[in-house]
């Protein structure tokens, strides 16, 4: 496989779709909320995409069987105005190149859907264990930026300063180059660990602009289980207890 | 050479062939397994593949000669009712890019010989030293992996977590998108070590699977001598002795 | 995106046009030398140049905005007798082989307006805090070395003894084969901060060279903010005060 | 400057040359024994090679003026049975895929000035100061083998244990596959530092083998100047010196 590979399931026609990024990032904040969304809403797998650019590696299932490390689309057809497409996967490009290449299709795919806006979600890493709902956003227009304030989501001037890396920031940068409408919503998170909290807090803002509403309770039992971790993890920094067996990590990563 | 090159020796007639991938990889494991069944079996071989994607390196042979680093393909003619190609090589691709390439053209090769089964060898590092006859599997589809349990395969689920990596990985996974049915028979072993216990093991389920048989001695007697390094690594840590000499060590990379 | 793509503003004709390069890179000398004449002659934007070269990532602006990196080429028409042509951008290439094609796009665009001549801007980093106003230069013809002794510029034999790397060296070295003048101009700096100080020292040579005026009121600000910065890390470091709040640093990089 | 660029200034009529390659390595000793053979046989610049595979660097040299990294040709015309093709460089490939195409490039030439016989020079680093006149060799048949052991090369059975890296390696392998006779000549050296002592032992045996006299004068000086700051490192280590000053290590690199 030489070139990116689009595998076709359906092609569904869909009302003023929106799209949803949630590829893997800073905390998987973007990764929980999508694969979240897809599952509560029992949204349609439309495609898979895989690439070259991303690691030569399968993944192993619960039974035994492989598949190769993709990204996939996949379609909801809701009651309201709006459709929506949610971009999920398991990697990103592993080269700069690929990201740009990647996130070309990606916007393709957009504009074969006619889509005229896009949700790139994400984390914001701030370096330390936080309690906070708080989500930072960005957009690639200013009226998008009014909008989402009204919406609870928050700026700050020059945030993240480090600009924002990866198929999340190329989603903007690319998109404005096109006229597509897109804007990145972050949860503020450690970036330490899987953070099912923040990305809560991601999606109560998300059903909120796109006027849906979405059952949260596998993200909060998952939410709760992390504050285990965390607490786990926080006494054992402090000498309390010894080290968690192996078996308690591994639900970490 | 700006493209992979093939150069072909022979292109034998063969019966339902398998392919045997054993390509370097954690504690060489594949590697030992198919160079030792080639020598065992005394399979020909068909063709040697060089590639940009592998180092800029030369091996330096016993005689002072020297030969550019490749992959070759060997087929053994079996009088049983399969016959064998075996993949093995001195390097896999230096790049992701370059592994999904490479695949695809052993996949290619694959179909051209009209090969039905693909069996993956590697090793699964555990990160300590073991002495376990386990082969750990997984498969490309559910099928292949009740089968390989019946034959004495473990599965484990979502192991190894990490995935699988590299040619064994995307042979399963590039394999599938093409309808090849592939496995993966992963020797558990340390994976600090070249490990030809690991691979006894590995070649003894092989070969109840493939229904054939190898000569295992020349593997017992690497196996034994490889015992005794580490049986000295292990004073050495211990400090009961001192150092080993450089001419014993060169025996372990 | 898998090519450069290049958006053009205007077409400006300009007489006798010199292109200035003002990339980032160390100390951040030559980036801010450009933006300032930019600013302070009220230059006009030509054309935006993006690339899969860059880093896949967007800068967040102060109202909440992104946009992708890339990198941009102004104009600024004088009533002198040669007018500029000023390259500066938030990225160089992030590849050697980009490196090259970038260079290459760069002096198109310079031949295409007719340049003969380029000033690379940049910092000659000495691995110490350093108060010293010593432009260092190199040039791709030795009658340019000549003319830019007689304005001050430092020359010292086969420094920096690493040579000129990236773009500032390509533009050198791939515009001699093209048989265009091009001279390096490097403020002597630490390498750690940026430095508007030494950013000062290479303007005003630069200044003299192209027989122009710009305000350096701007610069000079940022100058004495930045002194004050060194002041505080040097007490610092002497164990005299506490370390600076996030705040405070986040002024430097 | 996207792909490889050869300028070329003179297209001699050779008699049996022999392409002699001296890119830097390991002690730069074939890049050493390549230039002054250049210098003190008076060998004409045949061709300079540019590529987006080397840095993105110029070289200042002592009068300020720069020049883009290359690789470069020689000819020299002898009055004996054989001329020679000489082949030195500021660098090397920086990606392996750049390696395989530049050395099939190396191979285009030599075929095309009908070479017939090729010699790699390196050094063979043992990773400790040592004071040897070995020269190790390897070649890509077992002719030229016992040839080169009658002129005093010394063949150690699969040594280098890592092969050949680089542009040696790939000449002699790519080579092998053109028909083309090659031999890598490495000087043992302790890899740490410039090593023109061991550049003289390489350079005496290939006198040797070529039949032609090379002056040493020049080698011997730099030998001896090397000598000196071994002698003064050794002391630094033993405590019994100051730190050498930045000046007299900067003739080390």
């Amino acid at each position: 496989m030489r070139e990116t590979t689009i595998i076709k399931f359906t092609k569904p026609r869909l009302k003023n779709p929106i799209l949803v990024e949630g590829l893997p990032g800073v905390g998987h904040v973007g990764k929980l909320v999508a694969e979240h969304m897809i599952e509560e809403l029992g949204a349609k797998k439309v495609m898979e995409i895989y690439s070259p650019h991303f690691p030569p590696q399968v993944i192993v299932e619960s039974d035994g069987t492989t598949r190769l490390v993709r990204n996939e689309l996949y379609a909801y057809k809701s009651k309201g105005k709006q459709d929506l497409l949610i971009l999920i996967g398991d990697h990103q490009s592993t080269s700069n190149e690929g990201h740009y290449e990647l996130c070309g299709l990606f916007l393709d795919i957009a504009e074969e859907y006619n889509v005229k806006r896009i949700y790139a979600l994400g984390g914001y890493g701030v370096g330390q264990l936080v309690d906070t709902e708080t989500v930072l956003g960005a957009a690639n227009n200013i009226q998008l930026v009014k909008e989402l304030k009204k919406n609870g989501v928050e700026f700050r001037p020059n945030e993240p300063g480090g600009g924002i890396v990866g198929a999340s920031g190329l989603v903007l940068g690319l998109g404005a180059m096109r006229g597509l409408d897109a804007a990145c919503l972050m949860g503020v998170t450690s970036g330490y660990l899987v953070d099912p909290k923040s990305a809560q807090s991601v999606l109560k803002v998300l059903c909120k602009i796109l006027e849906i509403e979405v059952d949260m309770q596998a993200l909060e039992e998952r939410a709760s289980e992390m504050e285990k971790i965390v607490a786990k993890l926080k006494e054992m920094e402090e000498g309390k207890t010894p080290a968690a067996s192996d078996e308690d990590l591994r639900y970490i990563g």
